[in-house]
């Protein structure tokens, strides 16, 4: 078989897929687009959906990041990435949906996206007010949902990565996530330690803090 | 163990879950709420995410429709509910991702829920009209790419389940659904041929279809 690929934007969703596939030790290939602006025409024949990561393994075209992160899993299921039970493994798809879901879609989705949810501008200070309030009640819950440096069971799981993603882009939004949020800053502090976080983030050509964080 | 209880409202996406509980054929018991005006508070010690399903199993309890499908079928595991091979188990992931968070919490939350965009009560009917029309995407979406009576494989599996509540939604919403999406129809009808869809719509007491419908 080829060389699965994956498509990504630098700092985008797909950190979360591009830090596991190098935490699962496969070879792979990416093609790097800008989304920033919206994810370009060209390629939304790949994905009809027009998001990134896509993820193409041989014939198949795989889309949306829980789904991406199971396959990857499945391609080195000895380092179970999911979890290790399967208790573990239903806590990692709880994390996966509501990160997708409220945390990305709803929460970050407003604050960067208001677009989405009307088409009239002039609501867009609104979605955008409600936005950052829901980013910071879902900070919040994460803060309190934390029992440890790892947010599935007591090892490094893809659950790590995902909200490694949204920390970095609470950053970005201006939050003093350190002082904030010292129970999330333990886990990224921890993650940040893993060749496969680094590599990825090297890869991308992001920076992890930024001028205020 | 004591029987799972699983917490749910009438015609919620917590129809999913239970008729795949019903599928499943394992014992279990349900908890019903109203969920029209708003999760109950005095339940919200039990999901502080304020929100239906919820999946008590022994001590553990268990939130989001996609983590809760994978803790049923793992109670099931020769029925293989959500899928029979690897790449199959991706695809339902794919769809319960794409399901949860674009058909439901972007689409019908927009459309029914605008307070979750906005706390000004002025910008609502943009956002209700934005929801409608992603509503309509979606349903475009499910249309072009299904290819049989089945969304992933030639058997019924959990995503069969998630994509009939959505298809009643449209009903209720006022869509000609069986006249406008075919091919989405043909995988209800299918559906409704089953002993655990017709046990689940039962224990709810509610209808499929609308006086509209
Ligand atoms: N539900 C999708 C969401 C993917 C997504 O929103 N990706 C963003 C980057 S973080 C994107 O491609 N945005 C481009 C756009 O909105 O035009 C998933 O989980 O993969
Ligand atoms: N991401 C959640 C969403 C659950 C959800 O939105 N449930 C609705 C019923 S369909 C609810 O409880 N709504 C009550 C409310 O919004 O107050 C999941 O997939 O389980």
């Amino acid at each position: 078989m080829t060389e699965p690929i994956l498509w990504i934007a630098p700092g985008a969703c797909s950190l979360a897929p591009h830090i596991l596939i190098h935490e699962a030790e496969i070879d792979f290939k990416t093609v790097v687009l800008s989304a920033k602006a919206g994810f370009p025409e060209e390629y939304r024949h790949v994905n009809p959906k027009a998001r990134v990561p896509i993820f193409q393994l041989g014939d198949e075209t795989i889309t949306e990041v829980p789904a991406i992160m199971t396959a990857i899993s499945q391609l080195s299921p000895n380092k179970h990435l999911l979890g290790k039970t399967n208790l573990e493994i239903v806590r990692t798809y709880e994390w996966f949906n509501w990160i997708s879901g409220t945390l990305h879609g709803q929460a970050f989705g407003g604050l960067r996206r208001p677009s989405r949810f009307s088409d009239d501008p002039q609501t867009y200070d609104s979605i955008k007010a409600k936005g950052k309030k829901t980013v910071e009640e879902s900070f919040t819950y994460i803060e309190e949902n934390l029992k440890g440096n790892h947010a599935v069971g007591d090892t490094f799981t893809a659950v790590d990565a995902y909200l490694l993603v949204f920390y970095r882009w609470g950053n970005e939004t201006g939050y003093d996530m350190r002082v904030k949020y010292p129970k999330f800053t333990g886990l990224v502090m921890e993650a940040l330690k893993r060749d496969s976080v680094n590599a990825a983030i090297e890869d991308e050509g992001i920076e992890f803090w930024f001028a205020k964080s």
